[in-house]
């Protein structure tokens, strides 16, 4: 690699540019250091509107900035695009595909999560999750194109099957899914279609819990629960999935046939435990002590998704943004008072809220002192989300799209793209051949 | 198939959503017949506007529209999402791939060009062509991974190779292509890299033919000329193409180190003379009469890029968007006057003008009464391009997105998707498997 010249500063390495990455980075601008960014992919992704790129709403650029342009202003910074393969702690390396192997003085690592079948890995071409561009945009063809081969589809039973949607897990990116699938299905293309009523397609939510959104106090729960049944989605609560083939889901003992099934239950960390040769918990996340350090390494921080940190009630931290984001900015103060010789302070997080929006003008939000729903909800939602995007052009286009596509029912980004057979045999499997449904490092 | 019950009415076949087949279906909206439009995409591609998806300056779904939703709203209509495997003309129905087969009484056959390699098919794996969707991401990935890869290359000759870009073919598409890339390697991520500075990037234009554009007048193909080379692009004339491998490229005697190759030499059509068992012209084009009809076939009309259709001048009429249109609304005419017991009238076309765009603000424009070049001839272009979109929202954001890409510089649909391994042995072919590069039916 070419290196630039130049007295030898403390070298930093940040793996994966989520949002726990790219904060860790930002918070070392202007610091005395050589920070290098390593991704497996080009582009930052908003993981919180993935959903809209699956049902259409908005285009991958519209939810994914390059990460180069994100940090291009940022002197101190550099980009690799590779994926890690190992991390040497004694020597201080980490090791990429490539067979290079970049020093560090200090090590954060924020390589996120990927899908969990529990086990049952056969499940992943059956049913897709979401956790990255490619992701949405099979995910968007799938839908799609069920609803092109059941405008054609001569036979009844595999009709009902191709206009069945099974979305599994109730948390926020089930359940956003899930009404926006509806929206897709009931509203925006009732135009469209001449053999098929888009209002007999069905959208089926199984969520193993006994209530939607299990981290958002009950009654917003329940609400969420009205207002997708409002939108006609079919929740089975208490429901755990037992099998998934091709064209059907068993799940609490009853078979439904449905040939788009997309999973959105459960996440693992990525193999970042066992790069760093230390303790995980089930879900496959790092242990971390009160400075975020896994196995007291004073030179690694472990952050976001990547990371099992007890809050102040002695629960894991939840998988969200705003955690993830929170500990990246920590883990670069702790990095610059190390620097200017101080000590590391401890980690503390404050949560603000938890919210998720179903369908269009509907969101529940919990602040924990106010709980709020439906139209007022879903402006907030909508609010924060825009506003939480990076570059300032995605801001306006997506507020733009947003609310046009609120104004017009529209979903325009409707494009089924790959190598797509329109009347192969069941399964749809060449389309989806060669796609990723995980991510290790986002 | 679900057909709806009523009154046979007249069955008319459409094969292909491009530019000549929308416009033959919308010149029948309302008419007495029923109407189908078979396509093997589910997108209809404003195809001159492919080049700056290739180039990261809009998304897919900006250039692109699902048939269904422009053709919602003609209730004559009805989208079939396949692909044609054969045409009985003695029976007058169309075999598709998934078995089925549709009776017409007439046919319209638009289904447009493919690239030809010139009997050199090998050359396809190493110089995609811009015709479809896939193609214009498959080459923005390739083009935005080579700048990747030279920014962590330590082997001189290898960065070279990088960072040399090579367009073959100097019609409106080349010419539009090669400043494209030139402004996005030399301008638009020049903060992005620390190693290399993208001022080292090489681009190159090859053309065959002594000149640019060669349907433009000769003072406007040197304009283009000296706009392509005031951006950095290296126009090699007279330069025929030997050879094409991994990396390199023969032409004119010289082997030029290249990663990357673009292909918008040569252009055939689709397979329709076979399906038709009709004579073709060298280009594989359908030799058509005065009334777009293959060998005296009264049912049948081809059009646009499929037909070898003479103009007025003996010359057949070019493979541009403009003439593919005129020729779907005459084969729609012509059927509206048959169904009332007319005459078919004979084809007319008359040629308004040839337009090009190099790079930001400089264009070339042939109305034949008035040459126009420069940012004027840019602006019209622009104003032209964003007015032919199919509908208003592409229009809106489109328009939006090309002025502030002007005023900034910026590209920022610079994703790099697919099944992407940064450091993977040379020839970056696995990115590609699977993608393909020709499109039968567009």
């Amino acid at each position: 690699m070419v290196l630039s010249a130049g007295p030898a500063r403390p070298k930093v390495v940040v793996i994966g540019a989520g949002f726990g990455g790219l904060a860790a980075v930002r918070g070392l601008a202007g610091a005395s250091v050589d920070l290098t960014v390593i991704d497996q992919r080009n582009h930052h992704v908003f993981q919180p509107l993935l959903y809209q790129v699956a049902t259409a709403a908005l285009s991958p650029a519209d939810v994914a900035s390059p990460i180069r342009s994100i940090l291009c202003r940022q002197a101190n910074a550099r980009v690799v695009l590779d994926r890690v393969v190992a991390i040497d702690r004694s020597r201080r390396t980490v090791a990429l595909d490539g067979g290079r192997s970049l020093p560090y003085d200090w090590l954060v690592v924020a390589t996120g999560a990927q899908h969990s079948y529990f086990g049952r890995d056969e499940w992943a071409g059956h049913a897709p999750g979401l956790k990255t561009i490619e992701d949405a945009t099979a995910v968007r063809s799938r839908i799609l194109l069920a609803l092109e081969r059941a405008e054609t589809e001569e036979d009844k039973a595999r009709r009902v099957a191709l206009l069945t949607f099974v979305v599994i897990g109730g948390g926020p990116t089930g359940v956003e899914l899930a009404g926006a699938i509806a929206e897709l299905a009931h509203r925006s293309v009732s135009r469209d279609f001449r053999s098929i009523t888009p209002h007999c397609s069905r959208i089926i939510l199984l969520n193993l819990a006994p209530r939607l959104l299990e981290s958002f106090p009950e009654e917003l729960s329940a609400a969420a629960l009205r207002d997708l049944e409002n939108l006609g989605v079919e929740v089975r609560l208490s429901t755990p999935v037992e099998a998934i083939g091709n064209d059907w889901v068993i799940a609490g003992g009853r078979t439904i046939p449905a040939h788009t099934v997309i999973w959105a239950a459960g996440v693992a960390a990525s193999p970042a435990a066992s790069w760093l040769g230390v303790q995980a918990d089930q879900a496959g996340r790092v242990m971390v002590d009160a400075h975020l350090h896994p196995d007291n390494d004073p030179y690694v921080f472990v952050i976001g998704d990547t990371a099992h940190c007890k809050g102040a009630d002695g629960r894991p931290l939840p998988g969200i943004a705003p955690v993830a984001k929170r500990q990246g900015r920590h883990a670069a103060q702790a990095i610059r008072q190390l620097l200017n010789g101080g000590s590391e302070p401890a980690f503390r997080y404050r949560h603000f809220g938890n919210l998720a929006t179903i369908g269009r003008s509907h969101a529940v939000i919990d602040f924990g002192w106010w709980k709020v729903r439906g139209f007022v909800a879903w402006l907030l939602w909508s609010t924060a989300h825009v506003f939480f995007l990076v570059d300032f052009r995605s801001r306006l286009q997506v507020g733009m799209k947003l609310a046009w596509n609120y104004l017009t029912y529209a979903r325009h980004a409707r494009l089924i793209t790959g190598d797509v057979r329109a009347n192969q045999a069941p399964g749809l499997a060449a389309p989806f051949q060669g796609e990723s449904h995980v991510s290790a490092t986002r």
